[in-house]
């Protein structure tokens, strides 16, 4: 059903039956690790370029989700996912070897909740019965693509922030047992001008506040509906400046209730080369369908609204001196 | 409904009440043009690089199409959109202008039917009152980027094809006049182990078969039951590899009534530098949305199957001595 500008209700509410992650070196130290189903020490994961890492990771996540489903590959209609290299070749190469009929979708960091939004369509619409959605990043080569390979050493300012190395999947279905996805609201381009790429959080965090109260008035709910709001990779500053955005809007959201997943995915203080937190596709899909969604089957929330921020620039954009349009994705998840 | 492993019908035939296309200075001299809305001389379009060429082009084709319809962009609920270019940064740009709520898709040049299957199944299940979709391409910004640019003057193979510089878009709804979309089948991936990004016809005719096949296996009609069957841009050499793989399948389609949208656009006698034909995201976009639509409210087609094809590699994965994954999207329009 259609709700207000922006937004849209699932009636049949789809279920994630399964959800499964994979995490990085660094993921594996940080305080999220133990709802990470699979951990890699190295990040080529024996695969010779750090592009087939990535790969790699998202077929890993894939193929466990479906087991711990006990869904065969052949009952999925759709493998819905995105990344942030060129051509979202982490995704098409990994549906190759999924082999399951495929949607890529670019929305950089809001990728997960692009696919999860796209997927509940489907689901819902009863178009197929299973869908696969997820996405992945992979610190190696999402900086030397975005900004310097790290190999240079090249130094960073304290608001730039850490791609997360990692893939996170969910399986959807109209039936079964587990949360679920109840509403989406799908965001507009916010850009107000910022172009520095080591500042990602602050070009996105009026975008998550676009869409966060863009959710609360399509759906005549308050922000206290929610057990916990997270945002994808806001990382520090940007938590900060939308925190910020929502007293001058006079927009009630408790501090408590507002986080992160780009600051719950890495300890800041024992990682401090992560500088203002975790960014990247892999930092809300490994921090929802990981640590999340366990939390929400343990009972510990029952009603989460995830927000994925994506920066929709690109380095060719940023050479010919355009300014970083930013979104955000919400979508609500409940038991 | 779902139907088989890869399709699924439309219940509420979204229609089409409104396309618009725009072409550049080839596409002005070819056989199409008197259905191309705008045409541009200068491949610049009076911007300062190719890249804002092409997103003014998805922007001037969406308000079209949104005047056309006298529907105000207030009321547009989601605008789909993909590209060649890094980060889709045409769509993206595109998407910042036209303000409407945004989802990227990335399918390389099967992109076009791949937003219009999201859009149907958006619309079908009521989550939106008008849906936006539409693709770009440019001939000088994706030679840049997959190729040489066209100032380097490189050689070109026969088997090669040219990028079309044009986009389309339409405005699909739940109600109103026009051509409805019935049906979809989404491609899985098809890769047999081409590398040449010289020759995507052979790399893709694969999987635009495969598809083909598979929607007239899942909805359980003959090819006959459409008038018409065109693919997105295979050009001339990835259209004969197609027709003998149908013979060889035993799978009966008239080669009458099997076309390629890359070879209408351009007249190869009379436009011999386009080599086999038109590739790229607005070689299906530009022909389908103009001048097929047309030809459908004119009577002159009733049901039109579009088989947009995408080859999914990257200049990356190409130098990492990766084949050429392929896909292809069917969309079933019918009067």
């Amino acid at each position: 059903m259609v709700k207000g500008n922006q937004s849209f209700i699932f009636e049949s509410k789809p279920v994630i039956i399964s959800s499964a992650t994979v995490g990085g070196p660094l993921e594996a130290q940080g305080p999220l690790a133990e709802d990470i189903d699979i951990l890699h020490d190295d990040p080529y994961i024996g695969q010779d370029s750090f592009e087939k890492a990535e790969k790699l990771m998202l077929e890993e996540a894939a193929a466990k989700a479906l087991e711990k489903a006990g869904v065969n590959k052949y009952d999925v209609g759709l493998f819905i996912s995105g990344d942030l290299i060129n051509q979202i070749i982490s995704s098409s190469f990994a549906a190759r070897t999924i082999g399951v009929p495929y949607l890529g979708i670019y929305g950089a960091c809001s990728s997960s909740m692009e696919g999860l939004a796209i997927a509940a369509s489907f689901v819902d619409g009863q178009k197929v019965k299973y869908v696969l959605t997820g996405a992945s990043s992979h610190n190696n080569s999402a900086e030397r693509q975005y900004r310097y390979p790290n190999e240079y050493g090249a130094q960073k300012p304290p608001t730039s922030q850490w791609t997360v190395t990692g893939a996170g999947v969910c399986l959807l279905a109209l039936e079964g047992e587990g949360p679920r996805v109840t509403a989406a609201t799908i965001g507009r381009i916010v850009d107000l001008g910022i172009t520095d790429p080591f500042n990602m959080g602050a070009a996105m965090a009026p975008a998550a506040v676009d869409t966060i109260e863009a959710h609360f008035r399509d759906l005549d709910i308050e922000p206290d509906y929610y057990d916990l709001i997270v945002t994808g990779d806001l990382g520090a500053v940007g938590h900060k400046i939308a925190l910020d955005r929502f007293k001058e809007n006079g927009t009630e959201i408790s501090e408590k209730k507002f986080m992160d997943c780009g600051m719950m995915i890495y300890d800041r203080e024992k990682q401090p080369q992560v500088f203002a937190g975790g960014s990247g596709c892999a930092s809300s899909a490994v921090t929802v369908y990981g640590h999340l969604l366990n939390k929400m089957k343990s009972g510990k929330i029952r009603r989460l609204l995830v927000v994925a921020t994506g920066a929709l620039h690109s380095p060719l954009s940023y050479q010919q001196k355009e300014t970083i349009p930013c979104i955000a994705h919400a979508v609500a998840i409940e038991m």
